[in-house]
């Protein structure tokens, strides 16, 4: 065994350890949650994962959406577990299985009316984002050229978000929709999803401006590993590129502020990007390869099972054991800890 | 008899002839439509007017409500008929009945997908207004202090309104998305119910800009009564009043954009103004008088039976008989004649 060997030997049994000791947080999973990719989680270390109920329904539909999901909790109790408290993502570390977070991509659930926040908090709803790609009642999606801020309702909603204990996502809000909720937000808010666009130009991406502003008042980013996000041609996209995104955001934002949301689509139909989802209007998403399904994710990281690939990844490039632990979870963790610990009060109106 | 009440007899006696021959088109009555308001709006010498079927619902409510207006229909045969084309409207005036469009004042029964156009055409909607106080999915209403303009779906849905021969309604839209609509729209719109801003300062008037640029693409200005759009002062609201806005219409826009949208309320009750149908936020009106009811008109214009006053006030005024009666209906009929013809085909998909 050579030296090279024997250091690349050791760094894989030091990040095995890590990995397999370290909260791992993956802030967007948008997959199908069949049996095989619950197990793919397991197997990628995965502690607790925002996984997306809906990005398009209104009220009605995501009420039987995460009904629906009782029937996965059930089916899969061995392996998966619900998350409504960071005592959950705790307990599921401790139990060996995979929490999972309910999350909106969109705040349709929310629909026109405020007094819905309250249902889906209920509901066990514990993310929402603001917009999707497209305007909605409370500001911009990144592909309305318009680019608005938030709507008055907007408004109102950040707030009532805020008091009932639901964390704010703006991973795919328009650059005013999300510079204008981190200001209008009395809590820490995410971007669960996304990369620079200092590193890759596309509107999904946010700029440095909206970073640094999220890390000032406290919140996380988790790096996606989505190809077109992550390099300008997707074809380089890899875990050096995806590391290298995530050193950005580390420099740019500091290591409180860093973590991961890989954004897969495991086994999601290829319906799921069909116009009739954009109500009927074709909206194009500017991407080439993300109209069409699979959607090309970063080389080594483009699955769950491939996680433990990043710790290695952020060790051999020097990060301590506690930073690396930052990046895997406990940053997103301290943030879920401070935003859904408010809400008691609110609940009991 | 002094030469003057000669002269007022005279003119009075004209006026009425005038009035009972011409078609009087109310391009939006929002009153509850129970058996006294339709023999008032007949009494008033209406032929047709906007009838708005809803404010704020989605699609499937929308159904409803027009469904429960066969009812208001059926009982009323005597007095009224729908409106789903000119030749209704013709056929209203040689019956002596009043015509009753279906309108809506928010396009929220399109809800988020462009394909309910097609049904809500069907039904009977023939004109829609593309956002009421707030912002919507389409664009932004007049109360919203970001004043964004019009979404990549509300782009969409104007052609497709103009497509399945709709008019397009922009009352209550604030600037950018007005002027942006007026500019996207293939066809000619309206502002079914407004004043000019420069004669009364509030958002829900419209600018000389806009006004310009309606009448330059064929639209028409219904001219509302509604005191706190006459004047500065609502107190100051009346029939000289508003004529001073009709009469400044016509000179900024030209006789053949101007017509009557009177936005009465009557018999509705004071809960339509209640916070909690803005989905539990309230949004101010900035309105002395208008968050209360009885909402004030303008004295001696403040219910469809006093229409006639109008007719008597711009002959007396030296407008020509064929001036007073584009004012009266025959702008809109030009109007709706040329949106409305242009539905069959597209119906047929």
């Amino acid at each position: 065994m050579t030296v090279t060997q024997q250091y690349e030997e050791e760094l894989t049994k030091r990040a095995r350890a890590l990995h397999r000791d370290a909260i791992v947080i993956d802030a967007l999973d948008v997959s199908l949650m069949n049996r095989e990719h619950l197990e793919h989680m397991l197997e990628g270390g995965v502690t607790a994962a925002n996984v997306t109920v809906t990005i398009e329904h209104g009220f009605h539909k995501t009420v039987d959406l995460v009904h629906d999901f009782q029937r996965v909790f059930a089916e899969n109790a061995d392996i998966i577990r619900p998350v409504r408290s960071v005592a959950d993502i705790r307990a599921a570390k401790a139990e060996g299985r995979v929490g999972i977070i309910h999350g909106t991509q969109n705040a349709t659930p929310i629909e026109g009316d405020i007094r819905l926040v309250k249902p889906l908090h209920l509901l066990g709803i514990r993310i929402i984002q603001l917009a999707y790609m497209t305007g909605n009642l409370l500001g911009d999606g990144c592909l309305e050229p318009r680019n608005a801020g938030l709507t008055v309702f907007g408004r109102r909603v950040v707030h009532e978000l805020n008091r009932r204990g639901i964390l704010i996502d703006l991973s795919h809000c328009g650059e005013r929709t999300t510079l204008e909720a981190i200001e209008e937000s009395e809590q820490p808010v995410a971007f669960t999803h996304a990369c620079a666009r200092s590193r890759c130009t596309h509107p999904r991406n946010k700029s440095d401006e909206a970073m640094k502003a999220l890390a000032a008042r406290g919140g996380v980013m988790g790096i996606t590993s989505l190809a077109a996000f992550v390099a300008d041609d997707w074809r380089d996209a890899n875990l050096t590129t995806y590391l290298d995104q995530v050193e950005y955001a580390v420099q740019l934002m500091g290591i409180d502020h860093v973590g991961l949301g890989m954004d897969f689509v495991e086994f999601l139909p290829a319906s799921f990007l069909v116009p009739a989802r954009w109500g009927g209007v074709h909206v194009p998403t500017g991407l080439s390869g993300l109209t069409e399904f699979p959607i090309p994710y970063s080389r080594d990281v483009d699955d769950s099972r491939k996680l433990p690939n990043v710790t290695a990844g952020l060790l051999e490039r020097g990060y301590s054991e506690a930073d690396v632990r930052k990046v895997l979870g406990d940053n997103f963790l301290r943030l879920l800890e401070r935003v859904w610990s408010i809400s008691d009060s609110a609940d009991a109106e």
